[in-house]
C-alpha cells in the first residue's frame, strides 16, 4: 500500500434533481467534490492511504466535508481550517437531450489565500509517495500558482512522483495564462493527463491533419511532449462521444515509452451523473500504473472505472477495485 | 416585442413518480399546465409580452396557478377568479414500455361556464397582437365552441393574427363534432398546426396513397387546405416515432406558400415528460414566424425547442432561445 | 375464475434510490416481496383468486405484508403468524453499467421452522386447483424440503395441477444439493420452467453444441426431460440480454408436445425494477395456460407481461391482462 | 365478531407539507378518506367484518382506493364503479398557530348520481348487524337524502341498528336543510353523535343557561332529544378546546338511561393530524357498545381512540384495540 | 393601493430538515430572503406594489430569486443582474432545546459592489411613496452605507416616507460602526423599528433600572429618542420570551405620539420557521400605518402577523391581510 | 485527551417518519446506533480517541456502519468483519399521545458468535484508558457474557478504568438472568450507571418507602451497592417524566463518595428522537468524570447533554461540548 497526497480545493457541491431547472428548484442535493480530493476518495477505495492537502473555513459546512472524507479513508490532518468561504458549485443535472450546468461560486474562498509561507513541508510530505494535482488548483489564485510550484519543486527534491491533470476551466482563467503556468509546471510532472485540445490550445500545438485518426494524432502529440519534457513517464486521456447527457461513449488511452494502448469504447447509457468520470478516470490510472500492471491491463482498468462513476450520484467514485474487474468482466447482472 | 394572448383551461397537474403506478402513489408532483397555458409560459420565456384570458375558482389552488404565472412573466390580469371548479388531472408517467396514462377530472370547470356575455373585448384585446387557442378548449362546452368563435371573430375584426393547434382530444369530443367545429373556426385562422390524422379524421380528407412519402402526403394535404382556407398563410406539425415511451424520434414540418420544410430528425432518448411536447413546438414555431426568421430556422429551432421540452418536469417547456440554439449547435457538453 | 395457492417466503425488501450506493442510503424504500408472492399478486391482477401459504413472524412489519398483499387481492388466511424473523433482502438498484446487487439477510427466519406437522391439507388445499412453488423454497432449509414434497405428494393425490420454477438461487445452496432436491420434485410437475444453465449445472446434462442455435438446444432439452418425466406438459423460460443494467433484451420461450414456440425479441430500454422479471413472466404462462390461449398467445403475453414488469418499481407485476394487452398491440403513446 | 355496513362517499385527500402553504406545495400527499370510510377502516382494526356502500368511477384512482380499502380489511363489494368524478379534498395541514384548511372539489361525484332505483337490499343488507352513516351524506345530493332514508327505513325493517352522526358541514349545505333532513331521519336512529351547536343550530333547541356546566348542558339537550325520538339508546359527543393547530384538549361524553358519562380530559400536544379524530371517536363509541363495555369504559376508550388518531397521518384511525388499551394505561413509553 | 420601494440584499437560503444537523444533510431546501425582500413580499401579500431595488449576478440562480418575487407579486424591474455573487446562508433549523443556526456566506456579493453612481433616482422613485431599509443593507459594505444615504436624502427630498428597521447583526459589523452609521441615518426616518439592547448598544442609552417594567423602560426610550430625532413619527419592537425553539412568546409594542401600544401575548408553539419574524411583524405595522388603522389594531394585527409566519417554512410572510384577522378572531379550527 | 474503548453490537436501525406506522411505510430512514457505539461516537466528539471492539459481516451494510463510525473519528480497527447478520432494528417514531415502538431482529448476528478465543487482548486494549460496555452486550448470548466477563477482568488487571451502564432490555432476556450476570459483573465496575427500577428488579433490593423522595431513595440504594462493591467510584441516572412522545422532563443524577448531584430539572418539548438519549447521558458523565469537573458540572453537562440529544435524528448525539454549554447557558437563540 502506497501514501498519496492529492492537493486542491474541496467544493461543496448543490445539485438539483433531474428534470428540475435550478431555478425552480426548492431541495438540492448536497455532495462534496473537488478534482483533487474525488482522486483522494477513489484511490483510497483501492486501498491506498491517501491525504488531501486543502484550506476551508472552520465552521458546520466544513464539518460535512471532513466527516464525508474521513468516512471514505482520506486522511483530513492537512486540511487548515481557516478563512471564510468554500468553493460551492452549482449543478444543473441534464438529461436526454439537455446538457447538464454548472454554475460556479468559487471566488475569495479560503484556499486561495494560501501562500507558500503556509507550507511546512516535513508535516506535508511525510511519507508520501505521489502528489496529484489538477490545473484548476493553479488557476484558482495568483497566490496557489505560487504555491503548487513550491510544492511540485519540493516533491521533486524528496523524490515523491508527481502527477498532473490539465482539467482546463475555461471559466476560471485564459487559455494563454494557463497555458504559461502549465508549461512551467510540466518540467516537473512524472504522469500526465491531458488531451488533443490541451495541446492545440494550452500547450500552442498544430492541430495534426485530421486524416489521421485520432490516436495516431494523440501518439503525434504525445511523443513531441515525451521529448520536450523528459520527465514525463507517461500520458493518457480520454475520447468522449456525447450522444446525449444521458448516452456518451468513452475510450481511453494510455501512452508509455512511444507506445498508445486504447481501451475497448464503452457505450454508457442512463448516465446518472457525469462530474467527477476525469477524476475517476485518472484514479484508474494511477492505481494500474503504481500497482506496475501491464498497459493495457492499466488503460482498461481505468476507463471501466471512469464508466461506472458515471452511475454514481455525486463527484466521487465509491467502487473497489473488485467492482471495477467485475464489470469489466460480466457486465450487468443481478448478483444473488 | 410582441403582445399575446392565449385563451384556454389552465389545469392542476397530478403525476406520480417514475415507477410507481398512480394506484399505489403516496405522494404526487403538483404541476400546471394546459396547452394555452404552456404556449403562454415559453412564449414569455422567449421575451413575449404574454397574457392568458381563463377562468378559475377564487381559492388557495388558484392562488399555486397565478403564482405560477406571475413567476414565469405571464399576465394573469386577465384571468377571471369565478365558479367553483379547476381543472384536474393525475398523469401516470410511464417509462420504457410502459406509456404514460392520463386520467382528466376536468367536467363542470369554471371556464366552461364562461358565455359571450363575459367577453369584454376591449380589455381582453388591448395592445394584443396574436391570439393563440387549441382544439381543447371549445372541446370543453357548448359555451366555449360559441366563446372561441366570438374571440376569433373580434381578433380578426381588430387585425390580429390568430393561431389555432388542432389538439384533438378523444377523451373530450367525437371526431364529428370536432371537426364541424373546427371547420368553422378554420375561417378566421392564420397560423395552424394540424397533421394527417387531423385531416382524415376530422376534416374527411381521404388518406393520400401510402407509396407517398409522409412529407408527400402532407404537402398535399396542406395544399388542399391552403386552397380552401386562403386566409391560413403557415401549416405545421410533428412527426413521432415512439420506440419506447423513454426513447421517441422526432421530425417537425412547416409548410408555407406551397412549399415543405422538414427539420432533422431528433433522437429523444431518456425522456423525462413528454406531456406539453406539442406545445413548445407550437410556441418554438410562433417565435419563429413573429421574427420573421428563414423557413427553415423556424421549423429547426421549435423541433429542438420540442425536444427540449421533453427532459424537464412539468408541462411548460421553460427554455430559452438560447437554450435551444445552443442544443441545436452543440449537443449535451457540460458547461464548465 | 380459478383458485391458486403459491407457497413460499415473503420478503421484505430495502431498495437504495438509483444512483446511490447501499453503503451511503439514508433512506430506503420498503416493498414487498418473494418469488411465490409475486406470482400470487400477478395472478390476482389477472383475476384469479390467489391465496399463499407461509409463515411471518406476528408484529409490525407482517402488518405491512399482510395489507400489501390484502390490498392485491391475495388472500392471506393460510399465512401462520409464528417465529421471530422475517426474510430481508437489501437491493442496491443498479443503472446503466452497474449492475444491481442484492444481500439476503433471510437466515433463520419463520418460514424456516415449518415442518409436515405444521400442514393441515384440508385447510391448505380446499378449493385449489394449481399449486406454483419454486426451487427458492426447498433451498431454504432441511425441514423445507420435506415441507415442499410432502405438499407436492398431496396435491397430487388431489388432482392439483403443480408448477414449478427452477429458480436456481447459488447464494441459499450448491448447485448439487440444489439438484438432487429438484430431481425428486420433478416428477409431481406438469408445468415446468427452466433454462439452459438448470440442464447443465443442476440436472447434469450435456451442454448442446453451440453450433445449434438456442432455440435448438433448447427444444433438445426440453425434449429430453419430457421424457424423462412424462407428467411434465409444458416448459419454458426466457433469454435475456443484458446490454447494460438499464437496458436488456428479452425472449420468451414455450415447450409443449415436442414444440417449440418463441416470443419476439423486446427491447427494454430504461429499466426501473428487473427484480421479478422471471415471476411476471411465469404468471404470464400460468394465465395463458389455465385460459386455454394457443401457444404462441401465451409465449407472447407472458414475454410482454415480464418486459412491462420492468418498468414498474417493487418486486410485484401490477397490471391487467388489458394493460399487457395494450403493450403488446400498440407500443407507447400517452392515452388522453 | 359483528358484521358492520357504513354507506357514504369515499374522499382522495391531498395535503401539504406542514409548514407549507397549499399556493406553493410541489408535492402532495395521497390519503384516502370520508368519514364513513374512516369508521369501517377503524372498526375493521378492531376486527369487525365491515363493507362501505359507495360508488366511484371506473378508473386508475379508484384501483388505490380500493387497495386502501382492502388492505385495511374492508369489503368493497358493494362499491360501484360507475360515474365520472370522485370526492376530493384538498388539506393545507396547520401547525401552531395557523389552522388546517380544507378546499373542497366534490361536487358532481359519482355518488351522488346514485338513486333509490339502485339499492339491491337483499345484496347491501345480507348479514349486516349495524349501518353507519354520517350527515356529509345526505348533504351531497337532493338523491342521497332520498337514498339515506330508503336505507333508514329498510335497515329498521330489517332489525338492524341505526347509528347516525351528524357531522354538519357549512360547506355543503344549509343549517335550515340539513335540519329538516336530519329530524326526519332521527326517527330512525339507534345510536346518534352530536353536541351542543347541533342541538341549537340544527335542531332549533334554545341554548340552556352557560351558567350551567357544558356537561349540565349536555344532559339537558340529550334528555329532550332521548324524549321526542325514544328510538334513540345512546347519544354521545367530544368538546375540543383549541390551544393551538398543534395543542388541543379533549374530552368525550357518551349518554345513555339519563346519564351522562364523561372521560377525562386529554391534552393533546404536538398534533400530526386532527382529520377523521370524530370518526375515530365513533368507531370507539360503536366498538364499546357493541361489545357491552360499561358506559365510564366506552367513553374512555372511545375518547383515547380519538387522541391516538391526532398522531396519525390520514384520516383513519389505523390503531388496534390493544393500543388503544395501552395509551390509556400507560402513557408514551418506548417499548423495547 | 400604495407603492412602496424596499432596498436591500436578496438572499439564498439552504436549510437543513428539522433534527438533521447541517453537517449530515444531504439534502437543503432552497427559499429566498433577505429582510427587505421579505417586506416587500408580505407588503405585496396585503395589496400593495411593491419594489425591490437590489443587484444580484446574472445567471441561473438568480432566475429562481426573480420567479420567487415576481410569482408573490414583487416588481423586479429595479434589480440590476450584474456582478458575480449572491448572498447565501445556510441555517440548521433547530427544534426543541437545541437552536437554530445561521453560516452567512454573504461576502463579495453583487450589492456590496453598488455605488451612489449606479443610481438613477429618476427611475428608482418613480411613484414611490416610502422607502424600507434595515440596518442590514449598511452592514454589507462602506459602498452600501454610502448609497443608503444617497437615498434616504433624496427620499426625503421627494417627500417619500422613510422606514427603517435596526436589524443589528453582530456577524456582520461592530456595535461602534453600527451605532454611528445609525444616528446618521435616524435623521431621515419617519418610522423606525427597535428595541432595548438597541438602544444600549447602539446608541449608547443608559439601561433604565429593572424595577421598571419592560413596557415603561421603552417608554423612556422611545421618548428620547422622539425628542432627538422629531422626524420620527412612529416606533415599535416585539419582546421575544424563548421557552425553546419550538415554543415562544411574544408581544408587540408600538409607540407614537408619547404612547405605547402593547400587544396581547401570544403563546407560540410547534415553530416551524422563527426566520423573518421581525420582518413579518415590521411589513405588518406599515400596513396598519399606511391604512391609518388605531394603534392598538396597529400592533395587535403586527403581533398577530409575526406569530403567523413562525408556522411557515421559508423567510417570508405568504398570508392575507384576513388570514392574519382570523387568526386573531378565531384561533385554530380546520375550516370545512 | 484519553483513549476510550467500548464494547458491543451496531446496530442498522430503520424508522419511519412521523406520523406514519410501521405498517403503511413505504421508505425508511437508515441511522446506525447500539449504546457502546453511541457512546463512541458522542466521546469522540467531545475529543476522545475512541474504538469500539464489534463484529459485522463482510458485506455492502457493514460498509455504511464503517463509513458512519470512521466520518464521526470512531476508529473502527478492531471491527472484526465475519458471520452473517448485522443485528437490524425497526423504529417507529412516536409522536404526542403515540409512544415510540422499537422491533428487534438482533437474533444470530455476528458479534453473538464471538468467543474468548477471538479475543487478542495485546491489540484490543493498546493504549486504552477506559473501556465501556452496557448491559446490552451479555444480553446477545452466552458467548458474550463470557466474553464480557473476560474483558473485564482483563482490563482490570490492565489497570483500566471499567465503566458499566445496565441498561437492561427485557426484549433480550429475563430479570433474573440479568440480575445473576451483572452481579458478577459489577465488581469489576468503576463507574456505573443505574437507577431504582434496576436495584429492585435485577438486585433484588427492596423498594425504599414511597415516603423518601426519589433522591432520597435513590441516595440509599447507591450507599447500599457502594457498601457492596467498593470499586464502585460512581453511580449516576436520569428520571424521566413521560408527559407525552413529545414533551418530557429529564433530571440526572450522580453520586460519589456518600453524596448525591442532582442536576436542574429539564423540560424537553418538541421531541424528535429520544433513542440514544440514555448514552449520551452516560458520555457525558464520563466526558466530566475523565476531565475532573466538580460533580455539579458533571451531572448538569451530562443531564443538559442528553436534553440536546432529543433534538437530533439518529441515536448518537451528534454535538461538541461547546454547544452543550451554549445550551445550558443561553437556552435557543438564533446565531446570526
Ligand atoms: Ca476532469
Ligand atoms: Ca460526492
Ligand atoms: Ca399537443
Ligand atoms: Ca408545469
Ligand atoms: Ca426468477
Ligand atoms: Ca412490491
Ligand atoms: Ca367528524
Ligand atoms: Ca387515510
Ligand atoms: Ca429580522
Ligand atoms: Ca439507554
Ligand atoms: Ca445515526
Ligand atoms: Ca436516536
Ligand atoms: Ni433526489
Ligand atoms: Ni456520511
Ligand atoms: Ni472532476
Ligand atoms: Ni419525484
Ligand atoms: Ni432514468
Ligand atoms: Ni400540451
Ligand atoms: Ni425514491
Ligand atoms: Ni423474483
Ligand atoms: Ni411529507
Ligand atoms: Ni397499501
Ligand atoms: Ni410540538
Ligand atoms: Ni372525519
Ligand atoms: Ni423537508
Ligand atoms: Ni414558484
Ligand atoms: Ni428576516
Ligand atoms: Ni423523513
Ligand atoms: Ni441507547
Ligand atoms: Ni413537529
Amino acid at each position: 500500500m502506497k501514501n498519496i497526497l492529492t492537493f486542491g480545493e474541496i467544493l461543496v457541491r448543490l445539485s438539483s434533481n433531474q428534470g428540475k431547472r435550478l431555478s425552480e428548484a426548492n431541495t438540492l442535493h448536497v455532495n462534496y467534490g473537488g478534482a483533487e480530493a474525488n482522486v483522494a476518495v477513489s484511490l483510497a477505495q483501492y486501498g491506498y492511504r491517501t491525504s488531501i492537502f486543502s484550506r476551508i473555513p472552520d465552521h458546520e459546512i466544513s464539518k460535512g466535508i471532513l466527516h464525508y472524507l474521513k468516512g471514505y479513508d482520506v486522511n483530513t490532518n492537512l486540511i487548515q481550517l481557516k478563512g471564510t468561504r468554500i468553493g460551492t458549485y452549482y449543478l444543473e443535472v441534464g438529461a436526454g437531450n439537455r446538457s447538464s450546468k454548472v454554475i460556479y461560486d468559487r471566488a475569495h474562498t479560503s484556499i486561495t489565500e494560501l501562500t507558500p509561507e503556509d507550507l511546512d513541508y516535513e508535516t506535508i510530505f511525510k511519507d508520501q509517495e505521489l502528489l496529484h494535482v489538477t490545473g484548476i488548483t493553479p488557476a484558482l489564485s495568483d497566490n496557489l500558482v505560487q504555491v503548487t510550484e513550491c510544492l511540485f519543486k519540493e516533491a521533486k527534491a524528496r523524490g515523491i512522483l508527481i502527477s498532473f491533470d490539465f482539467n482546463y476551466r475555461a471559466k476560471l482563467w485564459s487559455k494563454e495564462t494557463a497555458g504559461q503556468v502549465f508549461k512551467r509546471l510540466l518540467s516537473y510532472v512524472d504522469i500526465c493527463s491531458c488531451a488533443e485540445l490541451d495541446f492545440i490550445h494550452l500547450l500552442g500545438y498544430e492541430q495534426e491533419s485530421e486524416r489521421l485518426s485520432y490516436p495516431e494524432r494523440l501518439t503525434t502529440y504525445y511523443k513531441k511532449l515525451s521529448k520536450e519534457y523528459d520527465n514525463i513517464a507517461v500520458l493518457f486521456s480520454t475520447k468522449r462521444e456525447n450522444l446525449s447527457a444521458s448516452t456518451n461513449q468513452l475510450t481511453g488511452y494510455f501512452y508509455t515509452k512511444g507506445q498508445l494502448y486504447e481501451s475497448p469504447l464503452f457505450s454508457i447509457d442512463h448516465i446518472i451523473d457525469r462530474v467527477g468520470g476525469g477524476d475517476a478516470f485518472v484514479s484508474g490510472v494511477l492505481h494500474g500504473y503504481l500497482s506496475n500492471w501491464n498497459e493495457q491491463n492499466i488503460i482498461d482498468f481505468a476507463t471501466a472505472a471512469s464508466v461506472l462513476k458515471h452511475t454514481i450520484l455525486g463527484d466521487a467514485n465509491i467502487v473497489t477495485e473488485e467492482e471495477v474487474n467485475n464489470m469489466l468482466n460480466n457486465g450487468s447482472q443481478i448478483n444473488r
